[in-house]
């Protein structure tokens, strides 16, 4: 089953689009847990194995594990992941972008080392750069467009021939990168109005939705916007506002808790 | 002592614009060597001692350690750089990019645990994202402009105004970035119309100019493009060329021919 379907599956098994974001940091996770590497694995675990039924998707994000030499850990997170939650979607969410060779070595990377469904991927190298992941048969290619910080128009505003870049890069998702794998586009909640522009280039191609939670994205904005004709098509991801609601030992059950109240509000409107 | 400075002092120590590209490939090493990270780490050793005296730079590529679970040994490998070879700049070839907290982790990973002196970073994701890096004292931080592979035009080259998108960045580096930190760009040199007009934008800011060697580019288009005002001004990489034209019992010192060749003209021309 390829990245599409898989998705497709898992909306419809969890009947939830949001998506877990994996973003561990030691100094905000319980006291109870060590500041090292297996603190993290720990952690994140705990917050996979609790909020899994409510997610289509988990997204953990590489540079907090790089930053602490924890590859280690993220294999065993990643493969505990694909053991215990088959049917939920999991992304490496590592934004790589580098020459084809070097491209190669990153699609070995998320692919074969981590077995993650899908990468995320920056399209500022070209579709050439892009072709390594893409050729990858059942993989799921989210090549950023519109990000959710706040300097992300700084280039991805820019106006070619008076359509912004992002939406030049929607058009090339659709017309090319979609001819060649399984693609999806990262549109940030902060941008509602871009997210609806993307929306209505790309059809119902999924979209990976961040900037909801601590970035401060309106869901309602967001799922207004981004669904597509099945009133799906979206991974709407929160990472904070999942992971840190409590530090107590109630840490789990409030994971759970947050993540419910988000997959319900999103359910709601969709 | 800060990047510009510390590269100033590798230019004129070595007398060389060669920058070293540490893309170990264990298919393509010697066949004594292991080809697990092991031997990944005591190829990179052996060509580090064979080529420092004739390379301004030296620049591994992560992407190769961290298809192969290699990271342990790119931390011994940079430590042993910093070391050994302690007035040759130690660039880490990441093409980072995400937004501010992520890639503050990022920072952390290039500059902490790696030890490295410069990171690649891309700009797709706009200056907030590029200010953790930036503001690391000391640090550089080589912006991606107008790339080496062919199809960096897709992006790169579309039209803002008539003037093309790496221009812009290239700018944009000038007048925004280099107030903010330590700023080089990387230009390919397979594009030496696209180098000059970066340097005349740039002056003599520091380009990191891969596509020698294995990729094509002319080292004297490259050199008469790219030089700046004091007839130095660049990291002209070269990877393939340099790690591998000898398999045999001569590895090393068929490694250390082809650096000093490649040196001698630059140099040449310079």
């Amino acid at each position: 089953m390829g990245f599409h379907d898989k998705l497709s599956d898992a909306w419809a098994s969890s009947d939830s689009m949001l998506c877990v974001g994996l973003d561990p940091d030691p100094t905000r996770m319980p006291p109870a847990m060590a500041a090292d590497p297996e603190g993290v694995l720990e952690f994140c675990i705990g917050i996979v194995d609790a909020t899994a039924h409510a997610a289509c998707a988990f997204k953990p994000q590489i540079a907090y594990f790089a930053a602490l030499g924890a590859e280690d850990q993220l294999e065993r997170l990643c493969a505990h992941v694909r053991d215990r939650h088959p049917r939920t979607v999991l992304i490496l969410d590592a934004k790589r972008g580098d020459i084809g060779p070097t491209a190669e070595r990153y699609a070995e990377e998320a692919f074969e080392r981590y077995g993650a469904d899908a990468v995320t991927v920056n399209p500022y190298l070209g579709t050439d750069s892009l072709e390594p992941f893409l050729a990858r048969t059942g993989k799921g290619v989210i090549v950023l467009c519109r990000t959710s910080n706040p300097g992300s128009g700084d280039l991805q505003s820019l106006l070619i021939d008076g359509e912004p870049l992002y939406e030049r890069v929607a058009r090339t998702a659709r017309d090319r990168w979609s001819r060649l794998g399984e693609v999806a586009l990262v549109v940030g909640a902060t941008y509602p109005n871009e997210l609806s522009r993307v929306r209505a280039i790309v059809g119902d191609m999924p979209l990976l939705v961040p900037g909801i939670g601590a970035q401060g994205g309106d869901v309602r904005a967001t799922v207004e916007a981004g669904r597509d004709s099945r009133g799906y098509g979206m991974m709407i991801n929160s990472s904070r506002a999942i992971l840190y609601p409590s530090t107590g030992a109630d840490w789990a059950a409030a994971a759970r808790e947050a993540a419910e109240a988000t997959r319900d509000q999103i359910r709601a409107i969709a």
